[in-house]
């Protein structure tokens, strides 16, 4: 409820917990489709048993539902090798404010019947429709994966070894991913877990997977030797082995969850141009000063999307206001997103017309007066 | 005209021959901005120059224009390694029927502020809007390409054929094309082109394009061997030279051009599931029996998607009516789509409702008229 005001209308609650069924699986075609309660690592395991896997992976994985990922155009850990849900989302039903079923549940990489409309439900966080099944393309599983985990010197380092990534090994990059020392320091330092490799300013994980391990294998090693000999990284190490990599894994993931050891942490989810994207942490650094305790950066550099966090002694709602109009006029300054793949929901819908022209709001606005006249549906979130 | 009906709206025309500007280039993030008019191939030969490929190809590269390609939602050769438009255009700008301006063209791969409008000018084939400026993620030019052309017994060893090229070669797998026996004996015999490998019932275009020469040899090798042994293939060739490979290329993209020779040709573009592919073409020759001159069939395997022509001596209403409901029909009854990627235009949109339910296409006219109220945009196409 916004400012103590009564809606007129009825708000909509809807569980999706027990909608947890897998509908379908064409196993040659990689076709699944399932009900939008089911939980996003349960149809990866379900999926693995059949050799294949799901194209969108999460630190959530665990306890986000399908429906939510499709709704919030989730990104995460593979959108660099597999793209992102409006590519692989094939078809889709939701229900309307009006309780009208839509069935854009088509099966078909190529379908130009009329409008595709199933892209209006893909991100916008419920509020035009409940996303009730999902129809999703996913991929052979991979027979090869590497990890491997280097540490670097500086930012720039960092740039030149994604490059060089992409230039040796294209099609067999899946992550690309970024943690910066106090990151690294806070993950470590508060859950037990080590840096395979020392110390380092920075810290880069690099996942391969591909379809014939040997020549995965070489391209990673002829990769690593090559940004030794030319000094992109200082350090470095790789495995094969699933059980290794999943260790190297947690020192990415588990971030999150180390933040809840220091003290309150403002969270952002930036996504920026390569050339600003660790900018952005300095700038907060030098505008923070003594008032934070510390400031972290680590994310996704394979998609420009950096997780910027903030750790102060307590919140406070003028360490909120001080923060985040400079946070986000910063990223704007450098032509990024103030909403990378965590969408607007209730805290960002305010600074939307930072993002979106008038004319775009004013659509949107049009959009959800045609979908949802009443407002039932998420309301007080994305657009206020 | 419909009818003879005179229409109360002025029709807008627009040409976009002379927008043909690239706007920028990021050529590290491999992001391209330019204007709507610009040709395909011309894009593709600027990006080559820059160590980039434009993640769409088509047959019609030369003189197609990436505006028409987006408002379509072209799909085209390259749709099994890059995925649709969906997922590789990442911003555009379009003008709504009321002159109102849309800038959607923000350039990054995760941007999850606000609805995701830009789709709904992605394959509605100019009646929502018109698409004046995109910007696409293009991709590295991959540095090693081989091209196989093979021939089969029949339509079963093709599937298996793909099963296996996907099992052994996923993530260098660019394109999977077949053509039948009547399509290669036309473009052989009208446009003075040879199969390199005799004449068999079915033949497979396989390109693969990745980033070391060695490994995709050994790979493209490896399977080829395998699917002779296997009785997969009855024979075939391959080859790693540009000028071979372009060679090849020609048998398959010159099938459309060698049907002004076999009198006049219904052309039809369907996507379905790959148990039933084939199953149309058979069930069209049955059909028309000795109506016909020759019934073709050939396409993107690799995206579900089938060319089927049917020759007869020359045009009549009566013979139109004669092929449309039965092989859209048959097209439903597969669970296929009657329009994988040429959209619906004017001579497919009274089929609509075969595709969509009535909720569905309720929603595409409620989307319609409050985008463009008094129909001024490409009238008559896709709803009617």
């Amino acid at each position: 409820m916004v400012g103590g005001a009564t809606p007129v209308f009825d708000e909509v609650i809807i569980s999706t917990e027990l909608m947890n069924e897998i509908i379908s699986l064409d196993e040659k075609a990689g076709i699944l489709t399932c009900l939008a309660g089911c939980v996003l690592q349960n149809l990866d395991e379900y999926l693995a048993e059949r050799n294949l896997i799901f194209p969108l992976d999460l630190g959530a994985k665990g306890s986000c539902q399908i429906g939510g990922n499709v709704s919030t155009n989730a990104g995460g850990l593979r959108v660099l090798k597999y793209g992102n849900l409006h590519g692989n989302v094939l078809g889709l039903e939701a229900v309307q404010a009006n309780g009208v079923v839509l069935d854009f549940l088509t099966c078909h990489k190529k379908d130009n019947t009329g409008y595709h409309l199933k892209h209006l439900f893909i991100g916008s966080e419920g509020t035009l429709g409940v996303v009730t099944k999902v129809a999703v393309q996913c991929k052979l599983r991979p027979k090869s994966l590497h990890v491997a985990f280097l540490g670097l010197q500086s930012f720039d380092k960092v740039l030149q070894t994604f490059y060089k990534a992409k230039q040796d090994m294209d099609e067999i990059l899946t992550a690309f991913e970024v943690i910066d020392a106090p990151s690294m320091d806070l993950v470590t330092s508060k859950l037990e877990l080590e840096s395979p490799i020392g110390d380092y300013p920075f810290y880069v994980l690099i996942e391969t997977t591909g379809s014939n391990e040997e020549h995965d294998e070489e391209k990673v090693n002829q990769f690593l030797e090559s940004c030794l000999k030319k000094h992109h990284i200082l350090n470095g190490t790789v495995t094969g082995e699933i059980s290794k990599a999943r260790g190297i894994w947690q020192l990415r993931e588990k971030i999150p969850e180390a933040f809840k050891y220091d003290g309150y942490v403002f969270m952002y989810d930036i996504s920026l141009p390569l050339d600003h994207y660790y900018k952005l942490v300095d700038d907060m650094r030098e505008y923070m000063g003594d008032k934070s305790h510390r400031v972290y950066g680590f994310g996704h550099i394979g998609d420009g999307n950096i997780h910027l966090q903030i750790s102060v002694k307590e919140f406070s709602p003028e360490m909120k206001s001080f923060i985040e109009p400079y946070i986000f006029h910063q990223t704007k300054k450098y032509n990024g997103s103030i909403s990378a793949e965590h969408g607007m929901g209730f805290l960002k819908a305010k600074y939307l017309h930072m993002m979106k022209t008038p004319e775009t709001i004013n659509l949107m606005k049009n959009v959800k007066q045609m979908m949802d006249p009443n407002g039932i549906l998420n309301p007080y979130k994305v657009l206020v």
